[in-house]
């Protein structure tokens, strides 16, 4: 039994540890990061066994990503590439405000995995697949690896979950919206911003009204993240708003790999809605809290931290 | 002539430097902290002479605390332990508004300190002595040592003052009640929160009512800390009541410590109740400012800082 | 050709990593600082030629100083002092929201540039020539230098600005009332805070005010720094008012001469004065997100960071 | 099928990171370490599947050494204590060559292990168990502990080795002579310093000698660790000497966990005594050569590192 | 005037800190290297006027590239690719007498130069002009570049000098050998490790056999770098032995440049061949004793400090 | 009782944390340094009480100082200096042999201490006052504020020793002979290098021969310090010779200043001459192994730390 399996590329993360032009730092900050892994990461806080299957190079870089998914309880399905060195992406904040990420993704590791070095019984066993569409945006390859991974889910009745991600330095809104209508019709889950689902489904002001065209582009369900401002959720037809909780975000990037995993988390325990999406904003606010792309991700018994009490507990 | 006297337990203070999870931590900051020794350094660096005796172990970690304490003017009488270590805590920051202190001072050398391992002549010849609650609540032996030096304080005529300073980790409300009760008939001047006094008077809308049932109590004076509030006291008869000096605080443990050697400084000085509350509420508000339970605390000509003018002094 | 030229003192800065009394740090922060030369880093960034005239010590503190303003692409023409060494300051954060600067230039190089250590032919050929308020404060020698440089641009109808720069620690106000007054009537576009202009001016209500009295005083043109409130300018006789761009700042120091070189870059490329400002408050504004005197001064690419915009770019 | 087992004490691990006295220290490096965990990550990084069991507190630092097995591939079946913290060591580097241990063990969650909370079925079907001199000395919960896993695992015709370990901050050499003794006819294979092996069987100035003894005092195999001077061994019965790897080493703690997880992983591959030996005394070479208690400790690829060749791969 | 001239890659450099795995790290410095832009580094502080030209990123690598150069002195013409990012290194110090370096080059900014991006006539106006075997290992497209840098040059009667630097990760011997084979009968002065010059000339046991035998492959002279041995050289036909300067290195890497760009510098002043040989095992000794590739590289009355006396001098 | 009495300037350190040309460093260490506190730093840790005077700048480092040599338990009497900041030095450590040390304290506080701000009751009650070489050559002011001192104690009876300390960035060889000579024959003990020695009496090639002379010129003993070669003195017309302790050294400024304070502590405990001089080359041999001039200056319970045993502690 393989819990949920995700699949897709995680890469070293060099983040610049001050605020400013990034040419005047003496050090990064080794990490790791990636949209399925964090979400692995945020499933294993919350006491869900699950599986990430990726590639990372045959390098210091690809052992780090290892341990430390291995740490964090995750299942480590890693592809040793020999011939091409693990992704990395480096971060700046030339503010406070904002971040520019810099990759070095394009003909390495990570989108190199091909279907045939996946374990596809590992699918076919899974409790669901999680795919986000970064993956058939990084290479050809990767986009049939995914492909195949869901067609094997599909068949094998696995329920498919899906974080659209759109990322632009990969590929255009037309692209994705090809790719992303292609898969719709096999995923159980869809996850999306507002500004995200609108590349498949067209801009609505209601984000409610994006969740419904997202059903019916094929999706069973449908979950439109709105950070600050909460999520709305179609599920079994019916309508659900959730505010966000509120604070003061230091790093958002993440935010949404934690609602996701947390979201799938509950109901893999067979929660109600309510609970699912409770649990999700939390874990995205509290992501939010630590620096890091999947740091600040949730323990069950973290869940409670944002409700007040004595802020010294001692 | 040995000034204010305190007793205590001062730990090494190992310190998370980020926000998160601590187990995410590659290095742990190195300092010192105890509500009695962080008293010591606040009556210090307003002039006052002030001695503190405690007991720690017989390794740097005890050196530490003692060249620390003396490099700030306080004159140390530490007991070495050469059969326990001296005691720390750990302090993590999961969010950036909560803190959580783990202790390892069970056993360990500041609960350890006999009454015949201090020299009452130096009680006995104090201006003051200033004790705390968290004492009493360490170990039977410390709960002794301090009625010990209360009682010789009292018969010397020596004036005491003491803060609550509840700690929930070490005993119960209850406990804690039984001795506050004990200790209250020999105390000139008692320093509390609102919650802390209630643990021995009862739950009070009106803070200086707490004030007042604290007196009854046995108490000479009674000053009551509201932390972003301000403070509220009932000396010699006579309510006063005092707003805080708005800051953004990084770092508020520590600032009743601040707050009450301020108080005792200029009490001591023979300023009046306007004067004595103005300079306390004014350290507390600094040392909420500096990260470290006793960094912030101000030196006479650092009183000023709060009071605006061209923030780059050049 | 020398573009943009300036003379001034460049000091070695060490500065305190933390908030709180710098007698706890263990180690200060290297980098560099001086009105001119900031001014310098600014005009480069945003494309103009410049050149920097200075003198440093014949030490590892002076090398710094010329490496890192030629890394900015500012010419420099450092005389090396083999007498004195190179000035320095240390920056306290006593508090979050003040600095407190020591210097160590009183007899130091940077005070010690002589006439003829310059070559004048540099000045005579310049697009303009920056100076400021400090230079004359530092020793006999520097305000000779400075005036010396003032007179040979005037023959050479090579336009002259100043920032008045009054520093507190150096000269009292009516000395520097007198030199301002001696040199006004040389300067094209003086630059000043509203306390600074008030200097020798007088005080007055409105900002303009300040301006106008300053062109009677014998400068052309006028531009009032307001700190969060913006700016002023009366230009060729017109007046203008430009408000901040708001932002969280997180050091405020060098934001004035951020504004100038953004501003002095504009004039230099014929932009009318609407754009001068605009030019001149972003850069101010964007100075005051990054720490350091001269580290946050924007390229021109990233005068439009402030814009709003999906924070994360990737 | 659970592969090695290894039962013992982990603690957190605060290292100065400097040569000199502790007391000068600001922060300190956050690591861990433990001689059975040491030896379970030899073991994993060289590929043979490893259990560690043992108990840490539910605390920050107690998940620091789960996720870090975890990280190594140790599988890890940690108790959590909620009535104690995790055991803790602060290590001092006084002199470059010298380095002083700190424990926060008693009474600490480590050494409160009871037999009850051990899955046994672990024990019986493991390849061998692994335990050390070190678990009986930490309280008499331990000692029944490790008595009760050794006896389930000699009945169930497990492979037992042992390394003896003395800690005289622990217990006296008469106590560890008594434990050891009471132990060794249960041992397959046992591991000792010259100096340790002489507690149980008296000085010899062969240490093959102090092997024929320890099998005479139970044990079937034996291993004399020797430091720079490599080891010797008697196996069924034949000597075996083996020089050490010549190094510079920068931290010897932890070279022999390294020895006795290459030893046995070589062992349980079935490769002759001569490969064992090998693999051990590179094994502790490269340990010796990077600061940490395990980190150094070779995964197989690396076993090559010592043999020459130009130092700069590129 | 453009002084030497050089052409080729220089890559960011992130270096891990400390000596093991570098998985274990959580920061890695960030610097940058690059063989062509260390000789220009080492020309550059013993006062030859030098250009590098390069292609870099349009990203915060490039610019740190560029600002460090331009710190030197060195005269930058980079062009900026907007189609790929900087070229990176990652440095690993498994053992402390290792080094492995890992590359995201390949596709890169750096290997991407074309001939049409250059200003032939900088290299047609230079005293001389220096490469690298490096290059062509690149890409087709450097190799091209190179080639016609090196024609252009040949015709203009501009000297050449080449560094054979073979790198077994960009290609194999029997390619390098070929493209040597090609450039030496362009070259003025060849220098070449010895097992560099066996891989066109073929294996030798005297090195100055080797230095002959790359004249008859058509260099007009040749010099054998020989690391800790020193050096040899044949100039106009006369055979020279120098000793190395005896240090213990801290970082080998970026000697041989060092050493090159102090022969070049000697030799362009037209100092005598002994000379230029003193300056050069000078300055590759220097290299050797500071961390980073170029760092150690000596200013000119930096060549002294290897002569003993005093060690503090105060 | 003021113990033993030292007077001098102390400064704030500022040191390089690398080895390579400081312009490289992002920051400097921050520590403190003064020939006579050292000495007082070691005489405290030995168990001797002592009292430093000296001359601070009012302002942080001023303040630094004070505390830190307020926590090793030395007698602080600083004389706050308002119209000049505290002297500072700066260390560069550019090869990893060599140290090169910067000033600044010419016109600083620790030169400007005059005799009418000195208790002259405090050296006439001293057990011993200690002086050096380095005093009359910062200033006129300390040469005659030394002097008064030297005659104060000389009147009442007290011993003095001095270590002739030359510093050849303040004064000439010339310059110090004189007053070399004019203070010797006031003094008990003198302490000088073999070349420092060499400048008030001439070369010899015997370093006894040097002792002998020292006490011709006035002294009453004479011990000369040999670096690494150990020492030899003439004590009450004794000749003897000490090895050094074998050691590899990470920092030898400071070894001179702990084998004097050693040797004034067994001294004045009334040791004879062999102990002074073991004492005293074993603390030399310990402050050589830590970074920092007085860091590494041992404790009594430390002096046993360089004899062998395991290097472990556990
Ligand atoms: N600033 C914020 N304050 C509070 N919660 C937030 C904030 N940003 C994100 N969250 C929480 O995290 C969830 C996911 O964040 P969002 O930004 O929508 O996703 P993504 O990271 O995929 O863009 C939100 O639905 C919200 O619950
Ligand atoms: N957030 C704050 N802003 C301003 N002043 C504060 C703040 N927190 C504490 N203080 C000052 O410090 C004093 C003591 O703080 P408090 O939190 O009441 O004590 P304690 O640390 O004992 O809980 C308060 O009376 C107030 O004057
Ligand atoms: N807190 C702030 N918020 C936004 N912009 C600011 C702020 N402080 C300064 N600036 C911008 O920088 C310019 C110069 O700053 P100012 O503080 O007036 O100069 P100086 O540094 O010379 O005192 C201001 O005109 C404004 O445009
Ligand atoms: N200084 C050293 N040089 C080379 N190898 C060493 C050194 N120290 C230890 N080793 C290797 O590690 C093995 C175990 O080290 P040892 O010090 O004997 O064990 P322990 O850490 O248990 O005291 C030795 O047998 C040897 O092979
Ligand atoms: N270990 C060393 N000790 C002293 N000098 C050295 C050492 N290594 C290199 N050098 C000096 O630097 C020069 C170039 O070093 P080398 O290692 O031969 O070049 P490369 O870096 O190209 O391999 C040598 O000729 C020698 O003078
Ligand atoms: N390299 C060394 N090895 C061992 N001991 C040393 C070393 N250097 C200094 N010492 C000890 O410290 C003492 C003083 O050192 P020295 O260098 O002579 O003094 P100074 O610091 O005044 O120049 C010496 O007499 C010796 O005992």
């Amino acid at each position: 039994m393989s819990g949920v399996v995700t699949i897709g590329e995680t890469m070293a993360l060099l983040g610049a540890p001050n605020v400013g032009p990034l040419q005047h730092e003496h050090s990064l900050d080794l990490s790791h990061g990636g949209a399925e892994s964090n979400v692995a990461v945020a499933l294993a806080r919350l006491g869900t066994e699950v599986t990430w299957i990726g590639k990372v190079g045959a390098d210091p870089l690809g052992e780090l990503i290892v341990r430390e998914l291995r740490a964090e309880g995750v299942r480590v399905e890693a592809v040793r590439d020999s011939e091409a060195p693990t992704s990395l992406m480096i971060k700046e904040h030339r503010t406070g405000s904002g971040t520019q990420v810099y990759y070095y993704r394009r003909g390495n590791a990570g989108g190199r995995l091909r279907s045939d070095e996946i374990d596809l019984a590992l699918v076919r066993g899974a409790t669901l697949l999680h795919v986000t569409g970064i993956s058939p945006a990084l290479s050809e390859t990767m986009r049939q690896t995914i492909f195949d991974a869901v067609t094997a889910a599909s068949e094998a009745g696995v329920p498919i979950s899906m974080d659209l991600n759109y990322r632009s330095k990969l590929w255009t809104r037309e692209e994705a919206a090809a790719e992303y209508a292609r898969l719709l019709p096999h995923i159980d889950i869809v996850f999306a911003g507002d500004d995200e689902a609108a590349i498949v489904v067209g801009e609505a002001d209601d984000p409610l009204e994006l969740a419904h065209r997202l059903i019916a582009a094929g999706a069973k369900h449908a979950v439109i993240k709105l950070g600050e401002h909460g999520a709305v959720a179609v599920i079994d037809g019916a309508e659900h708003r959730r505010d966000a909780v509120p604070v003061n975000p230091v790093d958002t990037v993440g935010a949404g790999d934690a609602f996701v995993g947390a979201f799938l988390a509950e109901r893999l325990n067979g929660e109600d809605v309510a609970t699912c999406l409770t649990t999700a904003v939390t874990a995205g606010a509290l992501a939010c809290l630590v620096r890091g792309d999947w740091q600040g991700s949730p323990r069950r018994s973290e869940l409670g931290l944002l409700g007040g009490g004595d802020p010294v507990s001692r």
